[in-house]
């Protein structure tokens, strides 16, 4: 068999706003080295390179024009010059995002298969994505949009849920229901069942078959990316897209738009050590813990401290006497919550850009 | 009745490591406006002003030379000029410094009263401690070693007790006892006596009075002294005590040194709206509360705490879920404890200034 070349595709519009003070406006979560010592950004680059039967032609790469200096900044230090740069004026969710890149791809080569892939994820096993990868290809090529599903660790209620329906080959099957984030006892249903695997974003398809769907279950979409790429600025391998045409397009995300309405869908249940890093409860769970079972990092100072997340990016902290608590600290501001609020931190996110 | 002249003496060399991080080495507790509006250090001096018979004089100040120039600047925004400024080379606990400046004010008028007040103690009702000087001022004339000694406002472990003797004159007694911290059942039973009363460290006396008790229970630290002031090296009215002299003084308190076992002590109980500011817990219960018990300043965001003393003197906080926690940040550190904890405070001090 002959190696498959895909297009790293890589979404970089998200905020983070459950990660605040770290992530911000200015400098949302993608970019951080929240696990490990390379931002998520880079780390999902690195994630994309040749082997295991695949060929990765340069990276597309989607973000917000306000955050052109620091991509490019991240995509120098990672040494990536060739990298295609599409610039969106304003956010306007994953649809429009992905039809802005395939409307781009197809005017060199629409057949090529996008591995669409978040910034802002951790995949631990990148070899099991890539063998994913190798078991979608040939289905994509035919045409599908094939989404790649997390095995699910727990019934979870923050996720989307796909179950799958019947086989297409191996590993490949069609997609039976999209459950969205559902209560605990319906998730614990779904993971007994073994039918249902967590909708993480991660999508293998041709820019030809999402355009193709995108004109059918998304016309206004379509049409509204169409006009911005159509009036874009480019400058060299730096795209930006025309302000007024792209405000146009709806903003909705790309499962509300095709993958819950097209008869294309296709799901590969994966197992790669993902998590979103959803919020800061996350990054405890992934942190190499002391014998307190705390995680910190910066010049912090733990007394009769237990199971916390403490990390300064400035001045020392000290924890004295607390279990379970989240104590972030960055130029931007402070958090202190305990672990189980953690998703409320988008409350000051929101909070302090009204100030 | 002649109005009294009284030399108002602040001492002003604590650290307050209690209360790291707003206290730091460069600029200790007194420095800050914790309670109110002013610094401490300013409160102290605008409480010794004219009136209810007293008449006070130019004040002296003893503190660190470390902290000359932020002491300088106080005096400056209070305009005050005509301050006489010891600097101590290290410091040396209050018995040598009592000792440095009474031997300078005996240069004059050893026969003048001081009116020893720490520069980092709160006083809610100064006109109390003024009707008490009234009182105590022919006693101390006398050459008695009068202390104000704060009426008790419930069991406190923390402070020493002074137990009253007999009746000197109207509100002043000898001294019985000088009982250090005590246990909480001993301190309900010093409480419910009715002869206890907390050490503050507030002082009046003549400046003869003491020499002559150190010359007699610290000739050591009083002879230290004698050289240190002998040896320093006066600019107007900043006298910069000799640093190798003044090294060779034994590091007391005037408590154990004099107050202890002389036995000219004598005692005036006050109920003054006293308060150490001893840890951030008191000043959780100085400060003024919102509906949900929280002492608040800085930029500031509480989403479901309660009681809690959040404080920023840079990036804003938030606090989410919280109760009886304190959160203090400063560009020195971050503080985060229960205020229950708050004595534990002086290790993150110890910890950092190790770093």
């Amino acid at each position: 068999m002959s190696e498959i070349t895909i297009v790293p595709l890589i979404l970089s519009g998200g905020a983070g706003s459950r990660l605040w003070p770290v992530s911000t406006d200015a400098r949302p979560k993608q970019f951080h080295a929240l696990v490990g010592d390379k931002s998520m950004f880079r780390a999902t680059l690195e994630r994309v390179q040749d082997g295991a039967g695949l060929r990765f032609s340069k990276p597309m790469i989607v973000c917000g024009a306000k955050h052109e200096d620091v991509t490019k900044a991240e995509l120098s230090s990672a040494s990536i010059t060739d990298a295609t740069l599409v610039l969106e004026p304003m956010p306007r969710n994953t649809a429009a995002a992905l039809a802005a890149a395939c409307l781009l791809q197809a005017e060199t080569d629409a057949q090529a298969l996008f591995l669409v892939l978040p910034a802002d994820h951790v995949i631990l096993k990148p070899h099991v994505l890539k063998a994913a990868c190798l078991l979608a290809a040939p289905v994509a090529k035919a045409g599908k949009i094939v989404t790649f599903a997390i095995v699910p660790s727990g019934p979870e209620t923050g996720y989307g849920y796909i179950k799958r329906g019947e086989s297409l080959s191996e590993g490949v099957y069609t997609v039976a229901a999209f459950k969205e984030k559902p209560d605990f006892l319906t998730a614990q249903h779904y993971i007994s069942s073994g039918d249902y695997a967590w909708n993480a974003g991660i999508f293998l398809f041709s820019a030809a078959a999402l355009i193709h769907e995108l004109s059918l279950h998304a016309p206004d979409i379509l049409e509204a990316t169409r006009q911005s790429v159509a009036m874009s600025v480019r400058d060299g391998n730096t795209i930006r897209l025309d302000h007024a045409a792209f405000a146009q397009a709806p903003s909705n995300s790309i499962d509300y738009a095709v993958m819950e309405v097209t008869d294309r869908a296709a799901v590969v249940p994966v197992d790669m050590g993902w998590s979103d890093v959803g919020s800061f409860s996350t990054l405890w769970e992934l942190g190499t813990k002391d014998e307190g079972g705390n995680v910190a990092s910066g010049v912090v100072m733990l007394h009769d401290a237990e199971n916390c997340l403490v990390h300064s990016e400035g001045p020392p902290i000290a924890v004295i006497g607390l279990s379970d608590i989240v104590v972030i600290a960055t130029p931007e501001g402070i958090l202190v919550t305990p672990r189980d609020r953690a998703q409320d931190v988008k409350l000051a996110s929101q909070a302090f850009k009204r100030v």
